[in-house]
């Protein structure tokens, strides 16, 4: 299939978008939400399960699989699709995030960052040209730029002169693929081979929580012209209102007809604000995550599994929901599991989850279309509960 | 469905058998190997997932679902089937194997034994009578009568005043049984209600390592009349011919129209050599539990996917193998998930395993009826490599 975005629909009285995003592995409906596969695995589902989830594209973190197993081991496979039996779409990161977030002894310059694992410490470096070579063995259906994504909060000078040697790293990526794009080949092996110019790349805009810095960026990025664009530099622990503000101010400057991408968002009322927005694609670990402790989303809110109150509960998670979970267990049964340490509980809970959230924007997709979004995204936010504990990640 | 074992051929040049017991949850084919569902809950594998590996019959462990999540929970959904969503058969043990090896402060006496759990340390007490409606409660198809598993090694003396203890428990279970078999029902709530007069109720031999015990045990049992037989007291950390020599010693008491189970056992060669020594049912830990250290069965022994030699290795784990794991994933790709300790990767080896079990259950059948089961087991045994690491649990 020849890479292409299509807007096919957008609200009246917000900026939600309804779209079509066609890459070599499959079609996305946008908004899209995107479960990750940290290192080569969606935690606590196999992908046969999500193809029953109807998960439509997952994402696969560049860092983690470079760490672990290493690209020898993904080259043997033919790329990450093969290696992990997913025949869906891809999006990979560009590794840069979690460089940021977990890797020690960073040293930035111009050139790209030198780091220690976390895992056992091995030094190396990534450069923009690195992270694109790395995405392309992946096989990714849609790289990211390697970006430098400041911690909150962030000084305006670092986070100013971060912000533009972002701008230099994504001319260098886009550069990188131009003149790489019908010689390199993503996957190997077995797979069938294609080029890297059938694969979208996207740019990341940065700023931190600077309006000028934000917008000068979205501005840049945009000069351009990249195949989608992602608000980056957020779900860093900001404040609510700070990660919706750096998306309001960078969205007018995003053209209509390229994908927008949400990076490492959010809950699920934030996920429809961030559609009204102009958002079309997330991608968020809270769904597996809060599974793992016994968290299960609904549309009143979460509910731990682990409180006493369910003990003797014969519902379901959720009342009416379709999922394999609520389809076949009660909420006492899972937790007993959950309390017992047995895996099927934080599985049942993390098919519940998944579920939820990709059935959350097939219900938005089907509002956008109806021209109903805007009621839609109301009657959500005003009946979902938040609680305290879950914040965004 | 009525209750009822029939025996449909016996091999010509072994004691191995061929029969059929019909429960009130469906019909299994014997030989048969039931997965270990401790605590309510095959590890790693959901029901449904045991539907897909054809498992005819798990096993459930009194002791643990008495400790957590508690009678009253099973109670309030109407036994152990609907609690945990699976609609076949199940085996209970009489709770006594783990009382003896997970309690603490257990104080034994004629009328019973009084224990703390290894949980929160509460004290409770379980006596033949007691055992019998816990099972009831459970909605078991097949309960276990109360019995002291001694441990190994043991004096002779106490063995032999446990065995005949164990045989006046056993005669408890009976009358209690007979006393009770058509006013208790089985399961509560929303299930068909069954007569506990419709489970079938096994005794269990004992007599340590001691060949006179074994033998007066087992006429002593038999002569009580039970709808099954099982040779207890093994799999204690027994030498291996101690463990065969227990059940040669009692199985020429068992009469041949009754389903004989050697209970916790074993490796796939000690399956097969129990099945020509005339055992029709068994009950092992080791497809899950060593599943979840990384190591797989395959008809040459067992492999551990942790190993360095897999790490590029495109082969499902066993050549041929029809399982999910063996269908959709590599070698290489399953080493990734477990030394990344990504949950699926021990699902897929759970998965593998106990496919193996029950597939090597189920060709055992069929060259039993094809009278070739000789040659099928010399032929397994020699070409499965015995490694230290598998020991009888």
């Amino acid at each position: 299939m020849q890479k292409n975005f299509e807007l096919l629909a957008t609200d009246r009285h917000s900026k939600a978008r309804r779209g079509r995003l066609t890459s070599a592995h499959g079609v996305i409906n946008t908004p899209a939400f995107m479960p990750v596969g940290t290192q080569g695995s969606v935690k606590g589902v196999s992908p046969r399960e999500l193809r029953e989830l109807n998960a439509q594209i997952i994402l696969g973190n560049t860092y983690h699989l470079f760490v672990r197993p290493g690209l020898d081991v993904i080259k043997r496979f033919g790329g990450l699709h093969d290696f992990m039996n997913w025949s869906g779409p891809i999006l990979t990161d560009s590794g840069g995030y979690q460089i940021f977030s977990l890797a020690k002894l960073r040293k930035i310059t111009e050139d790209g960052v030198e780091f220690q694992n976390h895992i056992d410490g091995a030094r190396a470096f990534i450069s923009p040209e690195i992270a694109m070579e790395i995405q392309v063995l992946l096989g990714s259906d849609i790289a990211m730029a390697l970006d430098e994504c400041v911690p909150y909060p962030c000084e305006y000078d670092y986070a100013a002169q971060s912000t533009e040697m972002t701008t230099r790293w994504a001319k260098r990526c886009k550069e990188w693929k131009r003149r790489n794009g019908e010689t390199a080949k993503r996957g190997l092996a077995d797979s069938p081979i294609r080029p890297l110019a059938d694969s979208f790349l996207f740019g990341i805009i940065q700023g931190a929580t600077f309006e000028g810095l934000r917008k000068e960026n979205a501005q840049a990025i945009v000069d351009l012209d990249f195949d989608g664009y992602a608000i980056g530099g957020v779900s860093v622990g900001e404040p609510e209102e700070e990660m919706m503000r750096a998306v309001e101010w960078a969205e007018p400057f995003l053209p209509e007809n390229k994908p927008r991408y949400a990076m490492g968002l959010g809950t699920p009322p934030q996920l429809l604000e961030l559609i009204a927005r102009g958002m079309d694609m997330f991608d968020c670990v809270l769904p597996t995550r809060l599974a793992r402790n016994g968290t299960a989303f609904t549309a009143a809110g979460t509910v731990n599994l682990k409180n006493a109150e369910f003990i003797l509960d014969k519902n379901p998670i959720e009342e009416n929901c379709t999922c394999e979970a609520c389809r076949e267990f009660s909420r006492g049964y899972i937790r007993h599991l959950i309390k017992a340490e047995e895996i099927l509980g934080l599985r049942l809970i993390t098919l519940h989850n998944l579920h939820f959230y990709l059935n959350l924007m097939n219900q938005a997709r089907a509002e956008i279309g109806n021209g109903t979004f805007e009621q839609f995204r109301k009657a959500f936010v005003a009946g979902y509960k938040t609680r305290d504990a879950v914040t965004v990640e």
